[in-house]
């Protein structure tokens, strides 16, 4: 379902980047989870335009109103409705959209689906449609924490073009990442990346680059065989993240080099549990978490809009031109880190509650 | 929903490798399409172990039979149930398994997850589950064949470990890829892929690769925005199949290295039709297709299953030592290529049933 | 799921009485439906209090604010969210609430269920939750409408305690149900029925009754067969309305009284139309519309909330008596007419849309 | 979603009447659950024809099959697929069915909404489709019963046509039930029941009646406020049964007539337990069990085939009469009782899992 994520705890967003708001619903969320607004809106904070000197200069305050399901600091069991306004409205700014199909972005596919799409901004398209799912994962995190204090999820700029972060997915820490703009793990690489960023704005070109993810301290067991694996969650909810191109975990592709020999992960027991003497499965057996780091990359295309003249058509079917002017990002993957863990923590936490479906607690 | 697959045509598949039966329900299937037994049994064979002398020597033979849904060769509109007898039960050779988990497989996790396991085969993680997914899709191509006769969804192995096949998804051909058992479109490469995987066979060895997939004549218009975009779909719908570790498509992770000046996509038109001057985006974009070729690749790890010793642990908690024995695919590919291009169709079929609940019939 | 209703044409409704807002995103309605907040804020005003003087004297606006989905009067294809500010807070006047649970009413079982609850008004069991399925169904109606104009649905009181309307469902108006505040169609019998509830509320008591519905011009063909039949559903809906306690269909209980020579339909050619010579059925066979008008009934039961002292328990177990005071409808009927007609236009549009994705649109 | 019921625990059902196998896959249900063919098979014989000299003197045996979802005795936690031949095929025995619509049965609804319909038996729409469901049930109860040892659900035959059993919810047993062959708890009333469905019979002719059905020591806590209210979800699937008209709980229609000092339920302290002193709810407050016992009603018509010759249409649209033979149920109520069961199962097993999603377990 078209804006609906997950099944036992589910989101649903709506909004276009230049209509009246874009917010989220959350439904399925367990009672007594305390949450308040200061930790939603620090999660939409990293998330924001404006808040770098690499990112769009768009001064979107973005300021969360919950307007139901939390009473005193804490979930009531019912649904959370967060809402965003959108206060940056500028349509004039894009109106050659309307009449002009911008390359490499929705505007051709929306109206070839719908027979209309919305005229000012990228409309659903946008990625001010992520603000309900930082808002809505923010809440998650806490569902998580409840019953897996120790559970952490990472995301980080692996690299940009060819730029390769050096981080090791075991140890890096939020504090690492959030130490430097560009969002990486690796301080001595972050300057050159931010410098290419840079340069590349100059020329009103753009990059893109890769995410790299880890959830560490999971618990084995979750994620449904099948259909829901735990991967193929995560791959659909990676996938989902406007920009994206693909999605690798463990061994990933590379882990195509390698025989069954090389690649099988030994059990070996370690304090009387069961653990796996290398991770190539990065954490992930028959589509349930083994308890191991689970990790993994997800590939970003260079930001589409550029500055730059390009071919296109009109809606009207004509060749024509697109003159490239306006405010962009030219590399998303800084603001993008927010949203990988966000889908992340979405995925899990709906796995952590079907789970419990499965087992009577032990206190009846 | 762990065993159910699709929102509009929905398909829920059962059964253990070594259980009575695996089989499939389809739901949502339209009525009055052609479909016989032996469309059904001609893509199972295209599945089954013991087709080649480069696959599982196994012989079962797969036989689907229908049990609802089909009458006179023609859908009624309700659940069409397939079942496939599992009729080569060797539980002895896998005693071993009912006490120690065996590396990479899924033994452990299904143990954490459930508290219990099948002890005999692979139970529900065995590569027998994709039986219903094949038949399914094999129903699911003539309902889009139905409404886009021209349509074609071919699936191929791009490579076997370093073993890299030449293939123009423009241009590829069903009897290119079934010319040769390996199941590739290059038939320079072929022999020496065949080659490859007998060699590492003989060793007790297993390798992986990568399989690509193109849809050629796809309608503009499928997918849906957020989450539930095509690629988001299928992406899930390949992480779904057994020993998948990475999904891209279009320019995928290649196209990091790009520079949106690079990388964007002209539109031009061409016929009358709004088209894609060059086609990085991979025929999706904002989660909807464009009329493209769609073209995606999957990681598949090599088979966890090899002829060596290894080291695990017992399902007490004991470190142990894992023979190796038994049958064995040491090469999944080639059987997977039939997989690939069924779940590429069920994604396809199910956006196409939901992308009609968009436009009354009578207003187009 | 708790908080959605429908498949194709899906609605999620937020909102506590008392908290910032109640409101629905409605997703999956069709693109290029003409709509305005006009039909919406209509649609609101019939359901809300303070209409007339035998409902509630709460004189809450009910202002519906459109967020997303809908531009230049015409619909996306995108969630379409509509939010109303709850303006009338008096939490004030519900303190007692807090500590003793009110007698028939949703509070201990909010806290056996989720171990907390709203403390202010009913919080999420309030009426006012049903808001957004009014607007939503505002909406659904021009969906009907674009592909069946002739489609009619109108509910209206039969009966308020024991005063039966007489109203023939083949030939009610709109104009006759709306002619008098009680909503009722039969006019000689709506000033009586006026004056009981009027009577009830001077004695700070309060009454039930019966409402009926009918669906006119109905095409054949809705409804699944199995679980989704379209009774199935249009009970499900029906029972989902607060207070409600009962529903039944064509002939209802009273069919139990019948044989079946006397109850079957016979079916005649009319016009070259397939019609029935009577309708017992209720113009659904096998959980499919048949084409003849669809007529239920359901059951409200008398308002909880009375003037007078209760017998009842606080929260932390003591025997306690809850005092009656506060504004209250003596008889919500009037006010649920609307609703009704709400939850049966939601049922019936998700159903067209589901229908849709049976048949290809080019082989019609 | 037409074949499927439940969100958390789900059945999947299929099959024809005279295809080759009716049957489910039920999908969610909790590992370790004991359970075996014998429990099943048991359930099954409850429903199937010829088991006594009121009911339709068909002999299927309905033999129950497991295929896989069940290892050794119990539960695995993977879907569980039972399957049951169809053995009796008679297809000549309903040759007319083909060409003319029977009365107030599915043929005519199945052709205009699919434009095909199984042309032996009542294909889908024939009774036989329950049985996946009471064989999903008999596996449900026992969900249910390993959280809830104490629970009980029992259903009865209330009344055939106007002969009314008079039995106590509260203290009515199984033994008292299986006691008669017409399945009513009232041991006086039992035999002039059954005459009168003799007498009917002898003439050719049908009754209907009512069903009713208790819960007993329910936990409070279970359903879901708003659309998925248990009362909802009751109704939708007592709906769902074949040949039913009406649904109403607690006071139903008749607490119409009440006022509300008359009908709300005072709450009291019993034993450090909040309880009700009365029951008019039903057990039901705000779409949510309050731990009382949940009873409710179920009108089911008189069966539509009839020995008597009928006005109606062929699928060519010709007026025609329709010759009455065959074999028929001539009140299905007696074999509808353990279905009202089945359903009122399935519901309760599905929000008790689903219940368990808000909770951490209290063993983390």
């Amino acid at each position: 379902m078209s804006s609906t994520f997950g099944h036992a705890f589910r989101i649903h967003t709506y909004g276009e980047s230049h209509g009246g708001a874009v917010g989220v619903i959350i439904d399925g969320c367990p009672p007594r989870i305390p949450i308040n607004r200061e930790i939603i809106q620090a999660a939409l904070d990293r998330r924001r335009p404006g808040q770098s000197d690499i990112v769009t200069p768009r001064k979107e305050a973005d300021e969360a109103e919950i307007l139901s399901g939390i009473q005193d600091g804490v979930t009531l069991g019912t649904p959370i409705a967060i809402s965003v306004k959108n206060t940056d409205q500028r349509p004039g700014a894009y109106d050659e959209m309307a009449a002009k199909y911008r390359p490499s972005h929705a505007d051709y596919t929306y109206d070839a689906k719908y027979g209309i799409r919305a005229l000012s901004g990228g409309g659903r398209a946008s990625a001010r449609e992520t603000i309900g799912r930082v808002a809505a994962a923010a809440i998650a995190l806490q569902v998580l924490k409840q019953q897996y204090p120790a559970l952490e999820i990472l995301a980080w700029v692996k690299s940009i073009q060819h730029l390769v972060a050096d981080v090791d997915p075991a140890t890096v820490t939020a504090a690492d990442i959030e130490g430097n703009i560009v969002r990486t793990g690796d301080p001595v690489m972050a300057p050159a990346m931010i410098d290419h960023i840079k340069a590349i704005r100059s020329e009103g070109n753009s990059v893109g680059g890769v995410i790299e993810c880890v959830i560490r301290n999971c618990p084995a067991g979750l994620g449904e065989p099948i259909f829901d694996k735990l991967e193929a969650d995560l791959a659909k909810a990676m996938l989902s993240i406007p920009a994206t191109k693909g999605f690798e975990i463990g061994s990933g592709f590379a882990g195509t080099q390698l025989t069954g020999r090389e690649h099988n992960d030994p059990f070996v027991m370690e304090n009387g549990r069961v653990r796996t003497a290398s991770n190539r499965s990065g954490g992930i057996q028959g589509g349930i978490s083994n308890g191991e780091d689970i990790f993994f990359r997800i590939a970003f295309k260079p930001t589409a809009t550029i500055m730059t003249n390009q071919q296109t058509v009109t809606s009207e079917g004509e060749n024509t031109e697109l003159q490239g002017k306006g405010r962009h990002d030219a590399c998303v993957l800084p603001r993008a880190v927010p949203i990988v863990e966000a889908m992340a923590t979405l995925v899990l936490v709906d796995h952590l509650l079907r789970q419990r479906t499965l087992h009577a607690p032990t206190a009846e």
